[in-house]
């Protein structure tokens, strides 16, 4: 056990001090999750080398009784190994590829979209270091000015939210993705919202939202661990006449999904089915 | 344990005598899974309160020493419960929110446009007292004959495999969904292709598919249980000019993935968000 209880993370972090990348995010979480403390460096997109030493061009990276350990998925299973006895992430071999499926997913619905709408605010965000190569290698990665990448974002956001419906169904049935109580799941996922609250200048979910219960309990983890001063509200979106239906309000009126426990469970169903009006 | 080792099995069979219902392959896979065997009781959709003695409309049902118990996930729990010491099926809390998220992703993307392609090989292939039902029941369901629902199925069938590239992704990482050996969360997804294999009267995936490789080995699993003779084969689908690319062919060359471990794995891309040419 690392010999004060502190784990040394390297951040990647914004000008107001929040961090914006999903895997630093996930990483904290993790730390976290293990009763471990945080021992913050401080820092942004530019001299990562420097400040590391020359061990890694990216973050997160974490120190732990002095083994450098890299990647966010690496340091989670580094975690599990070294502290067994503490509560535990990945609980089951089966957890790492069921998640990284579940997050890629959630990538393409949700991170790629806001990318595109909140890369000025990111950038103006950024240290002021940082301003350089934000835009330079955002602007190469989209082939367009970060100006011209936000144009049409207001059409963009409220896209969004009727694409999460499979995150929404799976948490009206189960309080975490890790079941009662969170696991390495439950951080990655989280930490798509919280990249977006490190750099959304506009919410990008309705206050009525049903994701908002595993949200706001999420970042209120670990000493409210998501609840930097830094972060900006992501609820609170303001549908337009026309905008699709944010979520599915049948659904989350209940009961969409049983179990068979005998006939009396599913005879709404048969009758339906066949045509007849339930008993 | 149950004194013989076997676990009877109420199946829901078409008239080859294979299993369609996605849930009761998943559940014949748990069963032989905790090496147990299945001691099959025959039949199709009709009759199905008889046969159960009044005790389920809906398949599957399993009689485990003489204890009845229904539905695919809860019997799936009851293994787990009851049988400790054999292979674990759903080995940490989390499975279940994350393969419940994934199946239905997957339910989606396949099953859903492939029963529109199938409905009518479904129904002529059903036992002859269930043709009414399946008739019946389904056009109701559609709000259109059996015969129109299938149209156009030639231009629905190609749109399918591009969508399946986030199960391809993670397939070509882990060797199975649990890891290096295959768990609960496989067979839910093996199951679509398992009900899929049981109706198609046309190959849907192309023979290069890079998901064949766990299709093929999930169909050899635990004796070749999924080698039915009354199956069909589904890779073979022929592209037509202008159909979609069936899968990513240049993440199936390899290598888009990649842990963090130091600066000389990250070089490339560095080089490539900074418009330089890699070292």
């Amino acid at each position: 056990m690392a010999d004060d209880n502190k784990i040394t993370l390297y951040d990647l972090q914004l000008s107001t001090g929040a961090t914006i990348s999903p895997f630093v995010w996930a990483t904290k979480y993790a730390i976290a999750h293990k009763g471990l403390e945080l021992d913050i460096v401080p820092g942004g997109f530019t001299g990562i080398m420097d400040r590391t030493g020359g061990k890694t061009e990216r973050l997160p990276a974490i120190v732990d009784d002095g083994e450098w350990v890299l990647d966010s998925w690496l340091i989670a299973e580094h975690l599990d190994r070294k502290y067994p006895d503490r509560p535990v992430l990945i609980g089951d071999p089966g957890v790492k590829p069921l998640t990284q499926l579940v997050e890629t997913w959630l990538w393409q619905q949700a991170i790629s979209p806001w990318m595109t709408c909140f890369l000025k605010s990111y950038r103006d965000l950024s240290l002021p270091q940082d301003h350089a190569y934000v835009t330079e290698s955002r602007e190469r990665m989209f082939g367009r000015r970060i100006d011209e990448i936000i144009v049409g974002r207001e059409d963009r956001l409220p896209a969004v939210p009727p694409k999460l419906e499979l995150l929404r169904q799976v948490l009206r049935e189960h309080k975490w993705l890790g079941g009662d109580a969170p696991n390495y799941a439950d951080y990655r996922a989280l930490s798509v919202f919280l990249f977006c609250a490190s750099v959304a200048d506009t919410p990008v979910l309705t206050d009525d939202d049903p994701l908002r219960d595993w949200i706001e309990r999420g970042f209120d983890l670990h000493g409210g661990l998501g609840r930097h001063p830094g972060m900006h509200p992501i609820f609170g979106l303001k549908l337009r006449e026309g905008d699709p239906e944010p979520f599915n309000k049948a659904a989350a009126a209940g009961g969409l999904v049983s179990r068979n426990t005998g006939p009396q469970s599913t005879a709404a169903e048969t009758a339906r089915l066949k045509g007849q009006p339930a008993g």
